[in-house]
């Protein structure tokens, strides 16, 4: 579901470290956003504290830029830059267009201090409380949610920091996973709904948080906990304070998370991104009619389903497509009419594999459809004789509020097609995707996700103004 | 006075442009800002109104960033940006130290509609400002002045745009020229005490507002005049509509704009700066003792004035420095010791124009002294028998709370040496200033200029918290 | 096995393409080395013969850099570039440093004619013709064989460019697959030995060369085959020539191309390089003694090797490892200790998978085994109850003189360590190799192949001066 | 003259240095070549043999990139790199195109051992000795005439290098001031007619060559002088050893070098630039007949002119035109007719200077006259009364085989049109040249110089194949 154009855009990373004692600590926000990378991709950035040794008091410095975070943030491996604690984030845009402006983390100062923030999700009620805050005089610099929380922090009549932040977090509505500096205190959230993930983790010498354990193991941490919907964690010298400020809300995670945007060896949500994609591929094989030659997958998409589906299905497993590690997006196709093209630069069938087979082939999920046809015809010229795309989604339907960008109805295939629309569409022998209910048994808890891009059963309602 | 590290820096420069009739703007805020490269090097940037052709509309997009007008903004060379009105800026960091938050224009969107700024000057009650916005909510992502002013229009209660600027401006102290979008309204305003220039010229297809007429005369107006102190232009496709928001102050314009900053082509507050320039060096002739083969100028900031100098006295002028016009800002020296090496690769004597020869060497100011001290040692080495220094400037010994980068008393040499010390210290025959009121017979209305950084005196008090 | 620092490097890779009508030639070479980035990734140029309509005559255009090839050459994206012919290289540096002057395509002209060449392989007399060459006059302006080859050509007394090169192919010993450009005719050319693997193609509209099919599958080429060792091959708008420069030599074809250097899609000597792989890894699996739970690649150079031991042996095939696809070479570690922190950001286990069972780890070669060391304590470090460490190669023991970079034989851990010592020193429970002889049974010609990097036969004796 | 598109080029400058002790030779040949960056700026260079301590040798490392100095060479001032013994180069395209390939220095290892050249003039024999050459084998990477001179040197049958050297330089013909490196020693050639310039300079540390003496002020160097036509010197650690290897040849020098190429602070063919310019200025003077209130420069190229013009008239000097210095190359213009638009980027008349005044105008030469065309009706524009152009070269007929980038015959105003017409094409009230008996009167000896380009008699006549 990967290629450029075609899939669901993943959203934000984040990341956050606090060390009891100054230590090269942007090195260490390098590591963890690179392990995110995966997260977001549009642009790259860290907030830390620079310690001033002359008074023992430091200062916020912000480094962001459109990128990579190989590009962007490079410069901080060349020397140390001693601190106790920072910020960062990967990302892509959601609301609010590929701008500089809309990079994070966002720093500002306020009647309250000097605070951070690095922002993964999307507020629900943004439109409103965008309209009361600017009622109230407040100018914006950006159009993303995150400057949002900033103003309501400093507009609030609450005595301090903490609880004006407490009284924010009660107005906001939608998906939030966030880190925060505020003075010398690293601050992580998760919303009461618990859409994105968060975990935080502990070393001999630092506490960091990240939107995935994957970025955890990147700094050699091996203990670590998810931070929980609704809860709030203070982290500064003294240790970790955590407190609830929703108690009473039933969570609703993406449960998108897992079928498509986590890394494979991440744990999210506590569970294993890759174990869950397995056992939703042997949850497609179960109600298989077709009958087929071998299991393939759309890599890397489309890896850890097929796995499980072969394993379900007792049929071979086969790597039929090569995918060109090289291509990525530091280039431009002169028109769009080449996305054949750029199909083919990035993934190749391998002709003695697929020639003369009935093949199944597993992805994660469809959108518009437009990748899936390429593909199927490079596979046909490879000699395929029949093709069965299976999806370990189910179909897409709905947009969503809280942080994916997801095209509009029009634009999803599934809501102008069938399956068996989109198998002649695509010129596949047939499309099957994961059922609702199968996909909750694959889940631990799985009346605790949310699956509106399904069913368009929000469990948060969008307010528009 | 020009070498880095021993100058006071030019703060900004400013223009808008606004055309009936929907035109490449971008393009001509280049070439405006190309001809006010001299004030401001740091960054560069604009923010136009980009025209939606299918509702009629258009929004406002700001690029900027640090460097050059000719590398920022280049990209606007390329292809037509259809638009009627947009605004640009050069900045060097006075408040505000060389980040790219500090960039200029700011854009924001507030209750009273969008808005874009772009700020020549420094507010001079801003700390009392900043102290009550902040207080009240307002978050601050910048440490420039241009900040406070948006936070202000969007705080005032008035009922719109208009009546909230000139409440604004009402509490505003200081220096500012400025240049402002709002929706389809292009609008210029100078400070009561016109401290700053700005001009505004009329074309048969633009209307366009500049700090000096030399980016007038890039964009081939010849029509101008100058936007009088307390003035506020609005500027739309039905016409320019001027009011005036602060009557009966006394204008103190900056002296130093016609002794250093500005362009020698240029005009600003109606005076020719070469003309006023050569003025001064005629002054320090008429009170000349010493006696001297020929006049030099320190290329190129002392050639106006070593002009004058040379008709008044009747003394040969010379051009005995050549001046590397490669020597720029493209690369760090390794350590600040080379600072002889950094006036070497600039400044070099002809050695057979200065050999044996009592030299008058005329610069426009001294700082720190520095520069001339390596400088005199040059021409030492180069043969030199005398060499008096002479300064179209009187001492510099107080701070500028108006936009001019002046170091720390402890640092300007007129704080610690009389004229005959620094001449001992430098290594110079002699050292002799421009007298103030010999300064004030240079200009038409000698009283109506600021002269703060020579006496002390300040026509409108800074206000710190 | 692709860690950087502990690896066999690729070579090189070429293109080269004819079209009768002018195309947009340039534009094919991106495509075609884009295919061909992972046999070299340190440079990357183009030459082609721009088309001069004025005369109906054309000349030599050559644009290289250091890079990848989207860095280098996307700028020929942009615009067409109307050509008949052009050749295109990506390189490792072999002999000669990571230097621009080594970078290819090398163009020159001489007394017959203008040329350009590209070469993948390496002159194993090299040395022996430079001296001859020197005496004689000749300069270098690089350290690479390529220039020999275009001086052997102009020094010749042959009458025309055709019998010069003829005469000069005759003398050069060792490894050559190469493209040339002569006036208006592209040229392609494989060494005796046919040691590097070089193919052509034909659609209804261009001709092309390379060394591998996945570049002409990225060209829509359907129709190909190999160019046959010491087959010469002139192709010019009246069609291809096909000529033997040297009877009666027997093939020693690399083995390690199939081992490791190209893509799983391609064909490379006739053979489907991913079953070659799978049949590799069931040879392994064959003289398995070991009771594991599971295999698993390391990604993604023991993918097919892994799969084929999987279906042989039985057990379940696992991807137990994540790759990061951002890690590549954009930015420099600070110090070469860091090399554990390389690997992390490259692969990570996937701890549920790994934990508690007994792994068979299969890889294709193993060099220094600095990287296996790091990545089996990862293993242990996420609960990996056994790891097995099974190479789908031999021992590698002895340098190569036809275009690999091996390590001196001193670093080569197989020259200190056998099987079991290396197990104790990269912390294995077992290594184990594949045999010769099983490798010669998973090809259809054992006997056509070199094997000197396990055995030091050397086909072709490298002579030094 | 200097507007780009309408000017002669430069055409390039040198720079040798050599150290008795290992130094930071690269930073050395950063700051000649940056003193030089007015003779070429299209591509810049150096090549420096680096220290290998382990065994007391050395090899060259060569880096050269199209591009400034500052740009281009500015790595080498971040750390030392030991080293005993460089050469460095700066060009702008004469023979050759604006191409990587023809960037120097150019090095090369052949039969005689390894050595770089970096050259600046035009051999007038090129096209005969490169027939040869090819006739005879030798193949050739770039147009430049350098890559012939190591040829020939390897093709000597002389035994060693030295006598192969001046083998090869007697059969040279035309414009070569040269720097050398031959292993351990750095070389410095001037042509036997003198052609370009070339000064060796000696300060307590090291011995320097380059193109102007400026270059050696950058060094701190003051004791120099000038490389005699026909003189070779041979530098090495045994100190410096100079030998003649063309007695008997008159020289004759550029006189252009004079008239504009050089930077007024050097001395060049021992005659100082500034003041053979002002001499050249009142030449002119001295055959007026125009009634005029003022005389203004063309700056900076006409300055030094302007100011012996003044002088010598009486007449008051003046700079009614302002150059912006930020105007340079990092920019395209979208397309050429914007030239009008180029000229006022860089040149605007200072309107209270020039109004209601009858000026003469000084600049240096002509050649196409556009610049002028413009610059007049700037001037108009500005009020001026009347402009007298008067120019401080003869009138340019005849190209340069000798290094001057001189547009054809056909181009050249001065062959279509006398100084009337020129007048009335380009505006002015009246157009006049300096005489070139005039011109010789201004030099110490006038007749060792070439006036081909105004006269067409060419000391060393140009021989085409």
């Amino acid at each position: 579901m990967e290629q450029q154009g075609d899939s669901l855009r993943h959203h934000c990373g984040v990341v956050g470290v606090h060390s009891a004692n100054p230590d090269n600590i942007p090195e260490k926000l390098f590591y963890g956003l690179f392990a995110l990378q995966h997260r977001g991709q549009e642009s790259a950035g860290i907030c830390y504290r620079k310690e001033i040794p002359e008074d023992g008091t430091g200062r916020f410095v912000t480094y962001k830029d459109l990128g990579m975070v190989s590009t962007v943030l490079s410069r901080y491996l060349e020397k140390p830059h001693p601190s106790t604690l920072g910020i960062g984030h990967v990302r892509y845009s959601t609301r609010g267009g590929n701008r500089l402006e809309n990079a994070q983390p966002l720093a500002a100062s306020c009647n309250k201090g000097s605070a951070a923030i690095a922002h993964n999700g999307n507020i629900s009620n943004a439109s409103a409380l965008n309209a009361r805050l600017s009622m109230d005089g407040s100018i914006f610099q950006s159009t993303s949610d995150t400057e949002l929380i900033l103003h309501m922090i400093a507009r609030s009549r609450q005595p301090d920091f903490k609880s004006a932040l407490i009284e924010t977090l009660g107005e906001l509505e939608g998906a939030f996973s966030m880190v925060m500096l505020h003075e010398d205190q690293l601050i992580a959230i998760r919303d009461p709904w618990g859409f994105r993930p968060l975990y935080i983790g502990f070393s001999d010498t630092i506490t960091a948080v990240a939107s995935e354990t994957c970025a955890l193991d990147m700094l050699k941490i091996r203990d670590f906990r998810e931070v929980k919907p609704g809860e709030i964690l203070y982290i500064d010298s003294s240790g970790v304070k955590s407190e609830t400020f929703a108690p009473g809300t039933e969570p609703k995670r993406c449960v998108f998370e897992l079928i498509y945007f986590a890394r494979p060896d991440s744990l999210v949500f506590e569970e294993s991104v890759h174990l869950t994609r397995k056992a939703m591929g042997a949850a497609l094989a179960m109600d298989e009619s077709a009958e087929a030659d071998l299991v393939m997958p759309v890599p890397d998409s489309g890896n850890s389903a097929a796995l499980g589906y072969a394993e379900q299905s007792g049929l071979p497993f086969e790597q039929g497509l090569t995918r060109n590690h090289y291509a990525g997006r530091s280039f431009i196709l002169p028109t769009t009419s080449q996305r054949e093209l750029a199909v083919r630069m990035k993934l190749h069938p391998v002709r003695e594999v697929v020639r003369g087979k009935r093949i199944i082939l597993v992805d994660d999920s469809l959108v518009r459809g437009t990748t899936s046809r390429i593909l199927i015809s490079l596979m046909r010229e490879a000699g395929a004789k029949e093709v069965h795309l299976r999806l370990s989604a189910p179909e897409i339907k709905f947009p969503c509020y809280y942080g994916i960008d997801i095209p509009t109805r029009k634009e999803l295939i599934s809501n102008s097609l069938s399956p068996d629309g989109i198998a002649a569409h695509i010129g596949a022998d047939s499309v099957k995707f994961l059922k609702i209910p199968r996909l909750m048994e694959c889940l631990k808890d799985g009346e605790g996700y949310c699956y509106a891009c399904f069913t368009g059963n929000y469990p948060v309602q969008p307010r528009e103004v």
